[in-house]
C-alpha cells in the first residue's frame, strides 16, 4: 500500500518557497514529512532527558541518543544527507535535503540520531569520494551503519590555519609509516569512545614550490600511541559534551603509508571537495535553530502572565516591528540557502560556490542576532536555562567562525568580484561610445563635454 | 524566421538564480534580451542627451523620450507589465517580468520608453481589471497605446494617509455630479500637458460605520476647473521633472457620476487590487539601480588614477569586503522579490501579499544603503553630478516611503504574524506533554521538575 | 612622608579627558593610583589561580579570593564606592570612583577584593540610608567590614517584574511577624555560605489603590526556615560561582517585622534610591571590560605567528577600521559615562538620571559588540578558553537585561522625551510668527503662502 | 551697566553637561546667549525669505544675508571662532566656540551672518597664521571685516586628493611669476562675485624626494586671467548656492610669487594646522542640525492630524524608542566634540588631533542617520519641500566625504593604535611573568600549564 503524498498545506512545507515545493519529487515529500514527525515528537520533546542523562555521564553517547539512533535507521532515515551521486544516497537532492536538515536543526542533537551531522557528513562525503576500496571497507561503511563516530582535524593553534596553506603539524614519511608531530585544535574529543577515526590535514612536503601541493591527509586511528587530547576546548563556556571540541598533541603518531588519502601531496584537493554541501547543511540547520527561537518569541509575546505596563509584550509597537522583521530576514535567509543547494543540484557543487559563500557570510550573523533579539524578550530569563535560547545563540555564533571567519570568505568573495571589474569596465565604455555618437547626433558635444559630465563613463586615458 | 533562443550564459541572464532562468519561456527569454540589448544600447548612453533635453524644458516630454517610446511600442516591447491575466496582456508571468523591471531600472526613465512606468503601470491595472467598457474606451486603451499619461492621487497633507482609511478629501454628490474640495500630495504634476487623467481615492460616506466602505475612486480629466496644481514637491530637492509630484487643491470640482470606478464606497476594493504588483516593480526596479551602483563601485575600485596611500582603491581589504556584501545582499534581495514574484505565479497575487511586502521592506533600505556605500567609495565626486549616484539614491530612498513608510508595512506583517502565535503555542504544549510522559517513563519527574526546567515549554497556567 | 603624586601622563590616566582629570583630587589620583597597581599586580594575573581554586570547591569563596580582600583592606582600597555623602564614606566622588571602578573592571572579580562588587554596593548604599541604627549594627557595618555577603530579591520568574509595579510575592502581616510565600529569581546563591543577608522586595497590600505604595522591602537572613533555593541560573552556560543566580522559593518564610526597611510599603522609595550609581559602576567596569578585550585584539593583530595570506591580521585595512572604530567609541562611551557621574556629583543623583539612563542603554549593548569582534578577530580560538573573551562578551551581555532591558530604560527615556514636545511646539509656533511678519515686511506673502511652504512650521489648527 | 549674567537652566545653556557649563565664562555666557537670541529671532524665522530671494538671483549674496551681516557685525557677533592665540580674536576657547557653532548649525547659513561659516574660518585662522603683513593687509584684514568672500581649493578630479600628496596641478615658477596649469573641484564658485580669493594648493616640486616638500599655496585673486569655472558641482542634486562648488580650470594661470604662503614647498606645514578647529566646527554645527531635526521629530510625534490607526505617531512604542535612540546618541555626540574642543584648549591643537578625528568620524554618520529617522517620521512628506529634512540631511551627509571620507580617517586612527601595540604587548607579557611566579606558589604549574591556558598572555616564542 502506498504511502499517501503529505499534505503540503502544512508545516513544515507550508514554509517553503512555491518554486521549492515545486521540486520536491514524492519520495523526498515522503522523508521531510518523516523527518519532520521525527524532530517533533522524538527529538523535541526529549531535550530534557538528553540533558539529565549527559549530566550524569559528560563524555559518553547517552543512551537514549543510541536508542533514537537505532530506532531512526530502521525507519530509514539514516545518512540521508550524503548527495544522489553516491551509490551509498538515499537518493535526495541537495534542495530536498536542505529541507530537511532545517528541521533537524530545530535540536541541536537531532541530527545525529539520523546520523546527519558534522563532523559525520563531511568525513562520510570525503570518504566516500577519495577513499580506495580497502579503506572505504574499514572507515566509510561502518560510519554510514552509525557503528562509531569520526573527526576531522585540520585548525592549528599556532598558526592562520583559516588560511590552510599555513597548516603545519608536520608528517615525515619514514619507511612504511608516516611519523606526525604538532598540535591541534577542535576535532571532536577522544574522550568520547565511540570517536574511532580521526582525518588529519598535515605537512608532508613543506618545501615544495606549489603551497598547494605541500599537504596530506591520513586516516588517524583514535588509539594510536602518542596521539594525546589534552584538554577539551568550551565554546563560550559550553563544553559540548559527549562531543567537545578537543585540544590535541602528536607526538611521533605512527601510522602505515597505506593510511594516506587520495596520496601524498593532494590534500587541498581532498579539502576542496568536501566542505561545499556541510555549509549548506549547517546554515539550514541554524535556520531551524532561527525558526524555534522566533517561535519562542512569539510564545513570550503572547504570554498572558508577563505584562510590563499592563500590555503584553507583543502589544508594543516596536517588538511587532521586531517580529516582523526577524520573520523576513528567516525566510530571506532560507530563499539564500535553498537557492545555493537548488544550484549544486542544477550546475554542480563548483557553480555552487558563490552561493554556498553567501549562505555562509549571510546566516550565521544574521541567526545569531535574531536568536539574541529573541533572548532579549524574555528579559534577565532569557540568558537562563529556562530557556534553551542561550546555547542556540552560541551554536550560531560559533558556525560564523567555524571552516574560516566571515570576513576570510567575503575577502574570496571580493576578490573574485574584482576579477569582473574588467568587464564591467568595458561595458561602460561601449556606453561612452554610443554616447559620444549620441553627442554628435543631438549637436551637444559642447554642452556635454568629457569634462564636466558623468566621470564615471569616460574611458581612463 | 524564428528568433535564435538567447545565450543564457550571459548577461542578463548569468545572474539568474537556476530555478529562475529554468521557468523563463522561450517567449520570455525574448523579451528579456530585448530589454536589456534596448537599455544597454538605447537608455544608458542617452542618459546625457536626455538630461541635456529636459534642461531645456522641464515639464515636457523631452523628445528623445517621446522618439524612443515610439520605436519601442514599434520593436514590441511596450506594456510588458500586464500580467496575463489580461486579454490586453503580452504574456509574461510575473516572475518574467520582474526580470525586465530589473533591467529597465538601470536607468530610471527607461521603464517610460516602454509604457512599463509607475504610476502608468498601477493604473493601467487598475483600469483593465475595474472599469466598465465605456471607461476602458476611453482611458485604458489610449494609456496602452502611450496616448496620453495618468496619475493616481491618494496621499494628503492633512492625514495620515498611510493609513488610508483616514483619506478626507471630500466627494459629495450632487445630481449627476460629484463635487470635490480638498487637498492632495505626490500625484504626478499637471504641468507636464501629457497628464491627463488623474485617477483619485476620497470620501463619499464618512459616516459609514464600516471605515473601508467610505471611499470612492473617480476619474479625474486633468482640465477639470476647480482642480489646481500649486505647486511641485521635490523629492530631497530633485524636482523628478517631467513628471514631478504635485500639490494640488481642489475647490468646487465637478465630474459627471459615471467617472466614479466599481461603484460608490468602493475604493478599498480597488485599491487592494492595484498596489501587489507595482511594488515588486518598485523592487526589482531599484535591484537594477543597485547593481549599477554597484558597477560604479568596481569602476573605481580599479580605476588607476585613484590611489591613495598607494593603492587601488580596490587593493584595500575594506573595500574587499564591503564590494563581497553588496554583491551578496544584491543577490540575496533579487531572490526575494523574485520569489515574491513566482508565489503571484504560482497562487495568486493574495498569496503573494507576505512577499510582496517582505521586498517592500527589505529591498529598498537594503539599496539606499548600497548605494550610500558606492557613492562613498567615490568620495566627494560620489555626491556630485560626475556620478548618477545620488539620483539613484534618492530613488531608492524615496520607495522607502512610497505606499507608506517601512514601518507601517512591518507593523502589518507583524500583526499577521502574531496572529499564528496560538498555534505555535499549542504545539508547544504537545512538545510539553510528550516531555511529560518521557519523563514518567525515564523516571526523572523530580530532577526535571517543571519549576526547574525551561520555562518555555510550560503550559501558561 | 607624603605620597608623590601619581604621574598623570601614564596609565591609567593618560586615557582621562582633560576636563576629568582635572577634576581628580590629589587624594583620588593616589587611590586610582593604587586601584591601578593592585588590579594591575595582584588580579590580572591571578586569574588563572582563582578559576583553578574555584573548580576545586565552586561554591565557596576562594582562599586567594579571602587573602586578596584581606590584603585590600589593609591598603585602604576598601567600599571605595561608598558615595561621599555616607558618613561610612572613603570620599571619593561619582567621577573619581568612576575612574576606579573602570580599572576593576579589567578582572571580573578585581572589584570584589575591594569590596566593591555588586550587589555589595547598591546593599551597602540602601542600608546605609534607609535602616535605622539597630538595623546597621546588625547588617550594615559588618558588611562594610566585609564579614559576610548580601544579595538583593526583586526579579519574579511569573510576572514582568522589570515594571516592578508587578512584583507579586506575597508578604503577610501575622502578628509580629511578615510571612512570605511565592518565587524569586537571580538574587545570589545560598549555597555560598558567606551569603547571610537577603533583602527581599515583596508586596504588602496589592489593594491600595497607588500601586507604587503596595511594596516593601525586608531584611531575610539566608538561613531562615521556609527559605529555599531551587537551582542555580546560569547565564549564557556559565553558571558564575561561587556567587551564582538562584532560583528560590519562599514558604510561609517569617521574619520578625522590624526587620522591615524604613517601613510598610515604602519599597518603591527605596529602590528608587538605590539603583543609580550602581548602574554608573556595572557601565565603567564594563568599558574595563571593553579596553581589555581592545588590548586582547590588538595583542592578536601584531602576532608574528598569525599570518593569514602572508599578512599581520593588523595589516588588513579591514581590520584596521576595526581596531579604529573600536578604539572611537570606547572613548566615547567613557565621556558618557564620565559625564553621568560628574553630574550626579554637580547636581545630584535625581539630575543625573538621565545621564546613567544614556550610559546604561548606550554601553552594555556597545561594549557587547566590541568585544564580540574582537573574539571575531580570534577565529575559532576567541571562542574558547583560549581567552577570556567568551566571559567578558556574557558580562557584557547580562548587564543588558540586568536592571531591565535596554527597551525599558529605552521606553522611559523616550516618554520622558515627548513630554518636552510641548514646548518645543511653543517655541516653533514663535518662529512661525516671526516669519509670519517678515514676510508681510518682505511683500512675499503671497510666494511663500502657508500652504506651499514647511509645513512644520504652521500652527496645528 | 553690566549685562545680566545669562540664565543657564534654559536654553541652550541647560542642554550643557555641567563640566562644559562650569568652564564658560562670563564674557561666554553672554556670547552664546546673544548668538541664540540671534538664531531665535533673526535666522530661523527668515528662512522663506532667505530661499525666496535666492530663488530670484541664484549666485548673488541675498540682500536680507547682507543686512544680517551687517546687524551681526554691528551686534559684536562676528568671527567669533577665531582662536583666544589671535590677536585679531574675539577671544572665545575653543570649547566656548563649539556651543556657539551648535546654535549656528541649526540654520545652514546663520554661520555666514556670523562670518563664522566655512570655508572662511579655516581660510582665516590660516591667512592670520602664515602670511606676512603684506599679505595680511591685502587679504585678511578684508576678510574678517566681511568685505568679501574666499575659498580653499583642494581638492582634484584626476587623483586621490584625500591622500594630499597626490595633489597633481602644476604650479611653475617661471621668473617672478608662479604659473599655473591643472583641474580642481570643490572650492566655492566665482560665479558668486563675492568671493574675490582662492587659496590654492598645488605641486611645485613634483621630483622633491620628500613627498611632502613638493606642494605650496597660492593667494590667487579670483579674477585672474586663465582661471575658469567650468561648471557648478551640485551635491545630492542641491546647488548649494550662491556658494556653490565649483569644478575649475587653471590654463596658464599666472600670479606673482609674493603670493606663495609661507615659502615654497610648505603647503603641508600650511595644510596640518588648518584643519583641526574647522572639522570641530563642522561637527557642532551638525549636532545642532541633528537637535533641529531632532525637534522636528517630536514635532510631528505629537500632531494631532496625524493619526495612524488611531494613534498619534508618538504614541507608538517603536517611535518612542526611536525618539529616545536619538536623543541619547545626540548627547553622546556632543560630549565627543566639547572634549576634543576642551582638549585643544587645555593641551593644543595637536592633542586634540585625536578628538578632532573621534568627532569627525562618528558625527556626521550618526547625525545623517538621525536626520534620515526624523524624515522617515515624516512619512512622504519628509522628503519634500515641507521640510527642510532633505537638506540637513545633504549636509550631514556631505561632511562625510568633506575633508576625506569616513575611512580615510578611520585608517589614520587605526593606523595610529597599532603603534600602541607594543606596548600593550609588553605590559601583557608582564602579566604572564607574574602568573608564572603565582602559578609556582601555588603549585599549579602542571594544572595551568602554557600549553592549556590563555595563550594571549604568552610570550610569542
Amino acid at each position: 500500500m502506498a504511502t499517501p503524498k503529505p499534505d503540503t498545506t502544512t508545516l513544515p512545507f507550508s514554509k517553503y518557497p512555491a518554486w521549492t515545493l515545486s521540486k520536491l519529487r514524492p519520495l523526498a515529500l515522503q522523508k521531510i514529512q518523516a523527518v519532520h514527525d521525527w524532530v517533533e515528537t522524538k527529538c523535541i520533546p526529549a531535550q530534557g532527558i538528553m540533558k539529565a542523562q549527559l549530566a550524569k555521564d559528560r563524555w559518553k553517547m547517552p543512551p537514549l541518543m543510541r536508542q533514537l539512533r537505532a530506532e531512526a535507521k530502521a525507519r530509514g532515515l539514516f545518512n540521508l544527507f550524503l548527495p544522489k551521486e553516491f551509490k551509498e544516497s538515499p537518493g535526495l537532492t541537495n534542495l530536498e535535503y536542505a529541507c530537511c536538515a532545517e528541521i533537524m536543526g530545530r535540536v541541536y542533537w537531532a541530527a545525529q540520531t539520523m546520523n546527519c551531522h558534522a563532523p559525520e557528513t563531511g568525513n562520510i562525503e570525503l570518504l566516500a569520494k577519495y577513499c580506495n576500496d580497502e579503506q572505504k571497507e574499514k572507515w566509510l561503511y561502518p560510519l554510514l551503519r552509525g557503528e562509531f563516530a569520526s573527526a576531522y582535524s585540520m585548525t592549528e593553534p599556532d598558526v592562520a590555519s583559516s588560511d590552510a596553506t599555513n597548516i603545519s603539524i608536520s608528517i615525515q614519511r619514514q619507511g612504511d609509516s608516516y611519523v606526525m608531530n604538532g598540535r591541534k585544535l577542535f576535532a571532536n574529543a577522544k574522550w568520547n569512545p565511540d570517536v574511532k577515526l580521526y582525518i588529519l590535514m598535515g605537512c608532508t612536503d613543506p618545501h615544495n614550490p606549489d603551497p598547494r601541493r605541500r599537504h596530506s591527509m591520513l586516516l588517524i586511528p583514535s588509539d594510536t600511541p602518542g596521539f594525546r587530547m589534552r584538554q577539551n576546548l568550551s565554546i563560550m563556556g559550553y563544553d559540548c559534551a559527549p562531543e567537545g571540541h578537543g585540544e590535541y598533541i602528536y607526538e611521533d603518531v605512527r601510522v602505515p603509508v597505506s593510511n594516506v588519502i587520495l596520496g601524498e601531496g593532494r590534500a587541498f584537493e581532498i579539502a576542496q571537495g568536501r566542505l561545499g554541501p556541510g555549509r549548506i547543511h549547517h546554515c539550514m540547520r541554524l535556520i531551524g535553530q532561527g525558526e524555534l527561537a522566533y517561535e519562542y518569541a512569539l510564545v513570550r509575546a503572547t504570554d498572558g502572565r508577563k505584562k510590563p505596563r499592563g500590555k503584553l509584550i507583543g502589544e508594543f509597537d516596536s517588538n511587532i516591528e521586531r517580529i516582523a522583521q526577524m520573520r523576513l530576514e528567516l525566510d530571506a535567509l532560507r530563499l539564500v540557502v535553498f537557492n545555493a543547494a537548488d544550484t549544486m543540484d542544477a550546475l554542480g557543487n563548483k557553480s555552487g560556490r558563490y552561493g554556498i559563500a553567501q549562505s555562509k557570510i549571510l546566516v550565521p550573523v544574521t541567526v545569531a542576532r535574531i536568536i539574541d533579539e529573541c533572548m532579549q524578550l524574555y528579559g534577565g530569563q532569557g540568558l537562563t536555562q529556562h530557556t534553551p535560547l542561550p546555547e542556540m545563540w552560541t551554536y550560531a555564533r560559533f558556525v560564523r567562525v567555524a571552516d574560516g571567519p566571515d570576513a576570510a570568505h567575503r575577502h574570496q568573495v571580493g576578490r573574485d568580484q574584482l576579477k569582473t571589474a574588467g568587464d564591467v569596465v568595458a561595458r561602460h565604455l561601449r556606453y561612452y561610445e554610443i554616447a559620444q555618437e549620441l553627442k554628435k547626433q543631438f549637436g551637444l558635444e559642447e554642452e556635454l563635454a568629457d569634462d564636466c559630465t558623468w566621470e564615471y563613463i569616460k574611458p581612463k586615458l
